[in-house]
């Protein structure tokens, strides 16, 4: 198999982050790295061996470039896989695809109507550990499913200029584990979220959260609760279960899993400590998915339209969180 | 010490897994058993070398009765109590103490209007994991509290005849998550809870819930969330975690702690059971804590002014789950 | 069931652990407490609700006794259970039985000519995981047997005054990982062993070892190792394992079961301090395995004939360690 | 950093595991695959995208080819070693540097004599939990080390042609392990060990072993024993101890970590299946370790004289477990 030609679009700490993983895979080769910031492109592309540049239409106009890989700002993302999507480039976007859902509709026109081939980065959807739940549950191990519990805690919050323009914390995070709800247990109906500036009481003032819980009811019955956090002193804490009239499936990385200390205090063991540790398999796995599928022709998942659907309940948990109402999914945000 | 002389008032089901514990205490001895069903009282009197009664004056008349232990049903509790107060015994009853708040007054107005010293049975302050993260709390290892997480899993659901008059799914088996909540967190201002019929729908009918998430906001500005359930297949699943800003507690008996059998299926180990398995040390650890407490003349715990506030939060919950509203604690069902 | 009504013979350090757990038991009643050192008897007593005494004949005379909790010195054992066989009395005797091969003969002629009943004290035997892994490879579940493991760390020594009369590491203590062996996998052919004084050198002067490593022949062809040592620094270390053509049994309690505390360390968790906390169940579950079996007129087991052979397997095992050579167990100390 | 350009001189089972590793690591690049087989030279060097040979001197005349990773059988490893170092390659050679002590010797002294960069592949001393039980060790957080145990069991045997000329069990498989216990507490003097062909019962015919344990008397004094076996049915078994006055270091992967899934059978968690498995980031480690610090003039390890000692142990072991002897490293199979 011939090495996909990628461009990387964006090297800020998300680009820098695919880059890394990028770098060791033999599936791909970044040959081109956009960021306008010069020194962040000219910086990610010599660990690469590509070219830098701070134009998008360098990549675009590129013929040797096969696809991009969108890894700008939030607010961004709708622009740049428009112009991909003109330049009929195949696309790989952080999530979520889109500050609104509004501009989330077009990514997905802009797609759907170039005929490109486009990919969500949802990687949990592709780490072993919620593979093979998914597996277990589409065998029928678990029966029909009942419940779905997540918890997503962040060992730091980011910076307050961060916070400010990144849409609110259930969409900027909270995004990944509303994503596995629907993943696992299809379309949520309604959904309900508190929650406070506990670890940063000046957020207050500009009305964000760094601590939210909620609970989602789903279209089938099923009932779950999610919990969302940007701090914990002990590492990266994620967790997610899926309950069904069979048993329970638990994914969790409660440990670094080989080594544990036993001294005086008692037993020790170390944490992961953030989203590259914890899902670096998942972070390759699905660059090399995406890589495969394009060569094979193959449809990728998850689309862009998964990816809007997604932000939808990620926006209507958020609109929950601020307003104190119940929101109703289906009847937020418009369609698709 | 001197053993203190015990009649239990009620040999059901919960009264029996009393008089299992009881048996095995050398701080008590039961001296009477009374029930209804004179064939219950016999069978416990019995096993416990008691006399056995159908009448709840034959322990309250006996001047060799220091104590009684009420495990009758929840709708009998308010009743049991005003009398046993009236006859200066000294009182343990099991959760909830009534079976409404205004009842639930009535059981704290004739203890304290007697001066009898009572205990409400919610063991699991009792218990030692339990008890070592109230210690760790209060030496300062949390930091300031933030959030709150419990599951409370029962393995199979009880007949439709107790589910109708146990007064709902967040009273007779959420209080005892919600009285943790309030143990570690202090008063909650704000609850929210969804749920359904989902392990036997044909509950739905009688308006009765057999699974129920919801979230907790805390008078301190906390937030947590509750999940509720009456069916398993893999066992009692009842864990507790308590968020902090300096770290998180764990508890849960995730297994059978001592054995671990690898075969080609992997690695595979037991689960506790049920809730005598779970809590069995914390029964016998408040039973004793009753008897010794009450020799040496020193305060029981918790109170029952504490098991009524445990049971407005879970009244206030259940009728959030009922109503859809997310209710107020405090403005709920008056004052004490 | 009546009581059953024990003397127990000798109130130092494991007479006082027997006390504890008899305290909590229904079916047993101990009336009577024998020490050479009356204060230790009385003390014993006072807790029991027991008389005291300083003569093993006033609890051997006493017809009230029925039985004799024996745990004096090993060295005293052999006279101790003679005496108590001819006196009739039904005998529980604290492992070893004996301080030696040809006193432990004596015992089993005892016991045996006065048809007396008689249970060692190998509480694992009665431990609910290690009766489950029984369980579990006498249903076939581990097919042919052909490894086994034993880790048996102390937290901290004893006195060098206890350890130079205790018989030497592997016989003392290292009894208890050996006796488990036997259970388990029948018979050892051949025992070699090495060790050291690592934790207190000055043992060295007298020939003892703190630190002991050993593989073990079966007369089966399975083969195992035996690791025994006097101090940890991180509690009680107790692993056990059995290795068998379709899988592995593993039996240990790696920590203090429910709770787990996440900080800026990482994972923490307590663990089990001493035999009294491991054993707890244990050590009550043998006492009611006897006074039940007792009562119904069954046979008790182990039997001070499995306690012989299990004294000549550590006695083999101390030899091999003492000598450096390979000890063949049949042909060592002679017949029973 | 400029890629280090590699040739395979194996491409056999071993050779093809790193060919997997070394495809996904963009600090070298496999330039020419060498087997004598040439469908497996060619079957390697297509998924490399590296030119396939027959010889090796086609390898080792090659001016582009920077360094040679020998994972050719064993007996061949030093007469190859010996090639590399004269035409002046670097040299990765798996583990055991040959397969007699005289042949690690001609090892050691044809890559000390042309002043060639070597590296042995013992990848477990490159694996993250290894490494940080390294680092802990000195660090001092466990004092004065006292104890060894290390355990090693593979899931299936390999076929009887293999274990015929693999050197023995001790050799072959035992070699991690006892290069593990050098590694952290220095030299053996002593080792002793029994075993069986318990699985395969074939193989006693041949003097073969398939399970074995032993003991380890260390220089220092500290004691430890080695377990090694060739089936399991439940997976890849390799745990690792080490003792110290302060504490105890567990090293294992008990689990793949992150699904538990509860179902009526209790709790039931998946395995790692082979070494690959585990082993997978030690592997890239040790080869971006090799190439890193062949790029920066830095010295490679482990070196081959750190692996002639390495094997001294093994064989010293495998001679033990053959002869039924304590076995003194020091005198045998003469000096290095």
């Amino acid at each position: 198999m011939s090495k996909l030609n990628l461009a990387m679009i964006g090297a800020g700490r998300m680009g820098q982050a695919h880059a890394r993983v990028l770098a060791g895979l033999s599936e791909c080769q970044v040959v081109k790295v956009v960021d306008t910031f010069a020194a962040n492109a000219e910086k990610a592309a010599a660990e690469l061996g590509a070219k830098a540049g701070v134009h998008l239409e360098d990549a675009l106009n590129d013929p040797t470039v096969d696809a991009v890989v969108i890894t700008t700002p939030t607010p961004t993302h709708a622009e740049v896989v428009e112009a991909a999507a003109r330049a009929g480039k195949a696309i790989f976007v952080e999530k979520p695809i889109a500050h609104d859902l509004e501009a989330g509709r077009r990514v997905v026109r802009a797609v759907e109507q170039a005929g490109v081939a486009a990919q969500v980065g949802f990687q949990r959807r592709y780490d072993p550990a919620y593979l093979r739940a998914k597996e277990l549950i589409e065998a029928g191990q678990l029966g029909q499913l009942e419940g779905f519990r997540a918890v997503g805690r962040d060992p730091t919050p980011p910076v307050l200029e961060y916070l400010k323009t990144s849409g609110g914390l259930l969409v900027d995070m909270g995004i990944h584990d509303l994503d596995l709800a629907r993943f696992y247990l299809g379309e949520v109906a309604e959904v309900y979220a508190i929650g406070g500036a506990l670890v940063n009481p000046e957020l207050k003032q500009f009305n964000l959260f760094d601590t939210a819980v909620g609970t989602l009811k789903f279209a089938s019955g099923a009932v779950g609760t999610v919990e969302v956090a940007l701090r914990t002193t002990y590492g990266y804490d994620i967790r997610t279960e899926i309950l069904g009239e069979r048993g329970r499936l638990h994914v969790e990385q409660d440990r670094r899993p080989n080594l544990t200390f036993y001294d005086q205090r008692g037993g020790n063991f170390d944490r992961p400590r953030n989203f590259e540790e914890r899902f670096r398999e998942a972070y390759a796995a699905q660059m090399v998915a995406f890589a495969r599928n394009l060569h094979a022709g193959k449809p990728l998942s998850p689309t862009v339209r998964e990816g809007w659907y997604s932000l939808r309940l990620a926006k209507a948990a958020q609109q929950a969180l601020e307003s104190g109402q119940v929101i109703k999914v289906e009847e937020f945000g418009g369609r698709l």
